[in-house]
């Protein structure tokens, strides 16, 4: 229980991803009180997002309950809401728990609310390309790449059966391209033996990007080291293609040449790009601080909101030295302002800068292959894919799924079995033709008298 | 691909439980082609739904591909889809796979669609409390159970809180017993220490059973044992109670003394009963067979229908000897049919009585707790935990999971954590007050653009 007699300083942290997370952690032994709030119940290792996907993990295995990461920690408290307001004059959140509202006062308020998938303008795309941010999606996406194979194969019609066996992953930054990357290698290589109709090998899987190029944030001898990896292994590469349409049945594109193009693809997959939270937006509004292009709020060098010393905004939706919104920006920003509030409580006021120090980029291609940079080093290859393995297994540092990690990767890595398979009965009505019409939600599943089989 | 060209004996197989999966494996080398129909993807292993409806195990780690676990069988092909309806006179089940609906032709079927959860003529119970069948009631549990720890935590008023805190489980056979005995080893051993507000271990845990005493089908002393151990560890028994009335703030039951009683409890599961698949129904009307209770249908002693010899039907859709509903039955009767069918195949026209060999019965109360029965044989306490963990596990042979189920027990048994506990935003959304207001589904988060905190 919280000491609740000594009115104690209180610091109010929206958000549970790597920012928040990595300030109330650093918080631990300061005398203050910390609440964090998160609309979910878990602390997310969005990076590894695409092996849930893709079947090789579990969902918990990269979620854990915020709750439970800071269960040792007394002085920090977690409530499930949404914050959808902050009024920086009386030094409240506004906080919605499915439909309750209420409002928490703040003495220091950290705001790291993230970022969602941005369909630049196009928020109906979402419905037909689900995006890669929570864990939702990736249950939504697993169900739907699962189920493509089984509709496949199910399949009489050629060209239908194509269409199944046709995946568009949207984006080719390091998440579309470890997407596109699982994708080839689940049916080129997890899948075989599965089916008796279709050969999974023969899925296409194609990774589209509007920009030049694959990987922007990389130099080119890695670009071009991943481009030949995707290629080896099936994936088709358009750059310079931006989408144009989304539909149940596959995508329609503009380039230089061709002009118009469509793709059959019954499954499309949203990595495009990034828009912060609205809560951006909030700030601004009340603070008359500006925003950047992707929504992300200009800080000062401090992270703090211009006119407001009290309210710090970290991570995926600060705007500071054009840093990239990266998981290793979000819990360095965090730490530095945990470290800026424990020295006020000293009586310190002095504020330093916050320094990013970039401890190195990577991404997987498939097993075995991954690029990364460090410092001046650019590795790729196996060597390459060991070190992502370590860097990911450091991530989950505490998680109690830790080892069931390391016992998924050995089957999907060592064997060639994917053990995270299941398609819930929920996702198999509510999803094709039927949608919501039959069998809404598991409720309703297992109320149904129906035959199992 | 399978051999189209020549025309083998077609065995139809309805379901991919136990029995099913067991009579298509047993006609692994036999001279016919398998069709196996299932409405899900997986094979699961409904004895261990309560460690994934509490947090112990992801679903992956219990439900295997059906496709998967016939891959090296290129006689047997898996399609995903819900029988509806069999026509005896022509030799062809009717499919329906998402509105799409097709004839398979059969020589030999055997229907192994199992029972789903019977509410006793009150189908609308299910809405507030659900059964505990399906990977989707599975996890509709875990998002319940775990989401009612975080109402709890937020709650001001006291009676709502200690409602949010109780959980009843209706049913007090092995199933009700595992979870009522995982609730209060949840409850008392792996939250703490993750909330500031409630105490966890204050949750009150209430067994409820119709009949005059828990796991009836166990002997006395067994029995006993088990409600001293439920008991110890704070779980509240009441037998001879029926549940009159389940709404979404608790239950009605009616029992002798006191004769009306209500239990305020958020979360209900209910665990009371099963009733065969319908499909039984269907195969009394065309064939004149009789129905017992459950609605099993009267098989001749050697599981086929009578007056059709080429139709059988096993596990828990078979009243045959009184034979209990377990996965053994299933198991044994699907090995049997197979046998039946090889024989046939060599022209050996000659039919054997199914023979049932127990090997015995068994339920875990909680770590280190357990009951078992293998002959003459009693046993309980760690003993029998330790036999109940090792015969779980041969359940699993096969499963790539094993290794990651041994992880998740590590950290759940010798640790006190449990590793799969994420509730979905779809659940946080569609479950409480706003049902199916906001964001319906998890297509809607990923196309939502509010705050992540």
């Amino acid at each position: 229980m919280m000491n609740s007699t000594a009115r104690r300083h209180h610091v109010v942290i929206v958000g549970g991803g790597f920012g928040g997370v990595s300030a109330a952690k650093a918080l631990r032994h300061a005398p203050v009180d910390i609440t964090i709030i998160d609309r979910t119940n878990h602390h997310l290792i969005q990076p590894l997002l695409h092996q849930v996907a893709t079947g090789i993990l579990s969902e918990g295995d990269i979620a854990r309950p915020i709750r439970d990461v800071l269960r040792d920690q007394p002085n920090a408290r977690v409530v499930l809401g949404e914050v959808f307001g902050i009024d920086l004059d009386t030094r409240h959140v506004m906080t919605d728990t499915i439909g309750e509202r209420r409002r928490i006062p703040y003495d220091s308020l950290i705001v790291a609310a993230g970022a969602s998938q941005s369909y630049f303008g196009h928020p109906e795309f979402a419905r037909e390309a689900p995006g890669m941010k929570t864990i939702d999606d990736a249950l939504e996406l697993r169900g739907r790449i699962f189920g493509a194979f089984e509709m496949a194969e199910r399949e009489l019609d050629p060209a239908a059966r194509r269409r199944w066996l046709t995946f568009v992953v949207i984006g080719a930054g390091p998440t579309g391209v470890e997407l596109a990357g699982q994708l080839a290698e689940l049916s080129r290589r997890s899948l075989r033996g599965n089916f008796r109709h279709i050969d999974p090998a023969e899925a296409r899987v194609v990774l589209l990007d509007a920009g030049p190029t694959i990987l922007a944030s990389f130099p080119e001898t890695l670009r071009d080291r991943a481009s030949r990896d995707l290629r080896d292994m099936g994936v088709e590469i358009h750059v310079g293609t931006m989408v144009t349409n989304v539909d149940k049945k596959g995508i329609a594109t503009n380039s230089l040449e061709p002009r118009w193009r469509r793709f059959e693809a019954a499954t499309k997959i949203w990595a495009a790009g990034v828009e912060a939270s609205p809560l951006g937006r909030v700030l601004a509004t009340a603070s008359r601080a500006e925003l950047d292009r992707a929504g992300r709020v200009k800080v000062e060098p401090d992270c703090s909101l211009p006119r407001h010393p009290e309210v710090f905004v970290i991570g995926d939706l600060m705007s500071l030295d054009q840093l990239p919104g990266v998981s290793q920006v979000a819990i360095q920003s965090g730490r530095h302002v945990a470290r800026t509030i424990v020295r006020r409580a000293a009586g310190d006021p002095t504020t330093e800068p916050f320094r990013y120090h970039d401890p190195g980029t990577m991404a997987t291609i498939s097993r075995l292959r991954a690029i990364a940079m460090v410092g001046t080093m650019r590795v790729s290859g196996v060597v390459a894919w060991l070190l992502w393995l370590c860097v990911r297994l450091m991530m989950l540092t505490g998680f109690k799924a830790r080892l069931s990690v390391v016992s998924n990767w050995t089957v999907a890595f060592l064997g060639r079995g994917r053990a995270q398979r299941v398609i819930t009965t929920q996702q198999i009505f509510a999803r094709h033709a039927l949608e919501g019409h039959r069998r809404p939600n598991a409720i309703a599943a297992a109320s149904a008298t129906n035959a199992r089989g």
